[in-house]
């Protein structure tokens, strides 16, 4: 049950919530033991700062939950690539795993030859389809 | 009146008020036309939010005070070298101007061979040695 599917379909999820306030649709969750410890969509333009990816909150939201600033035992699913911004985060978080959705070729940090934490696993390519169309179509439907 | 030295004197005072709380000691001010539109310090262990460094704080602060989230006319004056998050939120921030106190060979942007916006200005060595000693009086405290 407890698939990498199972948790990114909850990420797509968080980016259709994107979706629906105009927001460039980019959603995810942090795991812990298979429960949701966080969730959270891309709200830059709703709070007017660019901070405000959806990594950046679930880091934020995960600590708060946990009570502790490193997410050790965590897992992100995520539905594009981390930006360098959220990559950096990432790190200082030590997350032990990073599902990525779809590649950021231009923005990623992968590209940047940026690692995250030494004992961060990363996986790509889960429902990498879905992941990018639903940012590609966001954009075709801004020109 | 207005001199580089001037603004990273507050961004210093803000690195001690972060010292007083036991953080490491780093500090920022976010300057448009010579007025400090924002000013923060390291939180990190205080708000357990690997997220709460000096520059995210400034970056978004300062954006909600322009009510806009891009920092096109602002200076950051922060006293230790941004790290790789730092530097993201910055170039996404395109803000037009970074001087950089002291750096950080370790952890910082530079020798990750990241760069900010294409249009942003970067100057280094403003009191160096004030922000560099603050950040290794600390460590050495910590040992």
């Amino acid at each position: 049950m407890f698939t990498d599917e199972y948790f990114m379909k909850i990420a797509l999820s968080e980016a259709h919530l994107a979706l629906e306030k105009d927001e460039v649709p980019i959603g995810c969750v942090v795991i812990s033991n298979n429960r949701v410890i966080a969730r959270a969509h891309n709200l830059t333009e709703t709070l007017n700062d660019v901070t405000a990816h959806a990594e950046m909150q679930a880091i934020t939201s995960a600590a708060h939950f946990l009570g502790g600033k490193y997410l050790k035992n965590c897992t992100l699913y995520v539905t594009l690539e981390p930006c360098v911004m959220c990559s950096g985060a990432l790190s200082w978080a030590q997350i032990s795993k990073v599902v990525i959705g779809a590649r950021d070729e231009q923005r990623g940090f992968i590209n940047k030859q940026l690692s995250l934490h030494p004992k961060t696993e990363i996986v790509t390519g889960i429902m990498e389809n879905e992941c990018s169309s639903v940012v590609k179509e966001f954009f075709k439907s801004k020109r």
